[in-house]
């Protein structure tokens, strides 16, 4: 089978370094604006060679979209023309709502499967991409009643050769649900992040002071602006709830401190303290 | 040389663990409120054998003061009150400021050195204490210019043990530092694991769906009321400050996503990535 990738990043990097190891894969085609990863991609042997998508796609076997969810939903249409009568297009893009909308009428639909694997590191780029990323994580499919049997199987092959768990959600619903557990930590980390250097002018200060706590964090700070600033814009409405809800909490937590309630404010951390159980 | 450790927690008991590598220890003798927390520094090896202040203290060479920093504030006096001639007592909380003040009067106050171990996970009491702790991070030594010679060096000893590197820095000057590059974090991340604990009434979806960038992002979340609170009472004015900033950043964040803001959210992005630099 041929793989085209498209979007020659960490997250598809990492997806094609485990499926080589599966015996049916023939060649893997990659496509990306970005010429310096194309020829980074070729380097490491994450792609065998390049190409454009009006000319690998028709031979397809799986198309694997992994650019921004910008880019993903402007040539997610043109992708579903080009296909041929075998091909499978999967997209593992953070947000789902709009790549399911772009699609919603396309005649090749069926050929579509939308796919979101919970993995990733703050790290960006061919170069970052490494073995078993997703063993052992969760992958959500959404609005997999338009897909086709043929194409569904095509991406179970695909997640269990990865070792991911597949769970089913609308795309509603998974980008509510993801606004609170991913997008919001990646912007309380780049705000965090902002703070600090806002006002520690002195960076040696940040480095000398700052604990595992502060790294841990503040850690998601380093993301890539060109994967995460499409995906607040696709999900604004769900990240603007998130995000009121947090501000308000931190209000309520700073008045808490600074007018001495410190009963409340003792009672508001036990409660924060059952994420740990909840997480482990 | 008897060290007494007050505040048997994670903090003093990874202390104590790495200490008694030196050939200078006879004994260390426990203090605390907590019952519970001497049964099990017992059972660990940590301490051999507890007591009390006014028991303990006037012949010890060392005593280590970690307990919560409202605690610390409230005994430091009577601590100094009962130390013996050779008696060196530091104590290792996250604020300075309180603790400084509380001693600077005092007739002992030369046996007083203030320190604060920049090190430290979420976990807490004597069962989460390990050897390493504090090998190669900074320790923080605030207004030295009190504490006699003979008391320094004792101190410069015990972190020269435990590996850690010694800076010296203002009391006033640390509180500030480390509201943004700790204190903040530790909001952050509380409030962080209330906002999605509220919304994701269905405890199921956080552990499904949470990646590794939501567990780190909110792992300081599962830190110790008791320890925490006292320090952000104490540091209430420097908190303050950061958490204004940091919410600022949040509201500007939140509408340059609401209002298409696409170019400026991609500078401060960028900006923040510039975190990377500085950390690693």
């Amino acid at each position: 089978m041929n793989i085209v990738l498209i979007g020659c990043g960490m997250i598809g990097g990492s997806m094609v370094i485990d499926l080589r190891h599966s015996d049916t894969i023939t060649q893997v085609t990659g496509i990306d604006i970005n010429e310096d990863h194309l020829k980074k991609s070729l380097e490491l042997n994450i792609i065998d060679r390049y190409s454009e998508i009006d000319d690998a796609v028709p031979d397809a076997g799986l198309v694997i979209l992994a650019t921004p969810v910008d880019v993903s939903v402007e040539i997610i249409c043109h992708i579903l023309d080009c296909t041929g009568e075998k091909t499978v297009v999967m997209d593992v893009g953070s947000t789902k709502g709009m790549i399911c909308a772009a699609v919603v009428n396309h005649r090749h639909r069926q050929k579509f499967v939308a796919s979101h694997p919970i993995a990733g590191t703050e790290d960006s780029g061919p170069e970052s991409a490494f073995a078993g990323l997703f063993k052992n994580k969760i992958a959500l499919l959404c609005e997999s009643k338009h897909s086709s049997e043929y194409a569904l199987n095509r991406v179970h092959d695909v997640y269990s050769a990865l070792g991911s768990t597949l769970i089913e959600m609308g795309a509603g619903e998974h980008d509510r649900h993801l606004a609170y557990v991913s997008h919001l930590s990646h912007i309380s980390a780049f705000t965090l992040g902002l703070t600090v250097l806002d006002i520690e002018k002195n960076e040696q200060n940040i480095n000398l002071l700052a604990g595992s706590g502060f790294d841990s964090t503040v850690r998601l700070a380093m993301s890539s602006p060109n994967m995460w600033g499409p995906i607040f814009s696709q999900n604004k409405q769900d990240i603007k709830t998130a995000l009121d809800e947090y501000i308000r909490h931190l209000t309520v937590f700073r008045d808490m401190i600074v007018n001495d309630k410190k009963e409340e404010l003792a009672v508001q951390m036990l409660r924060a303290n059952d994420i740990r159980r909840i997480l482990k």
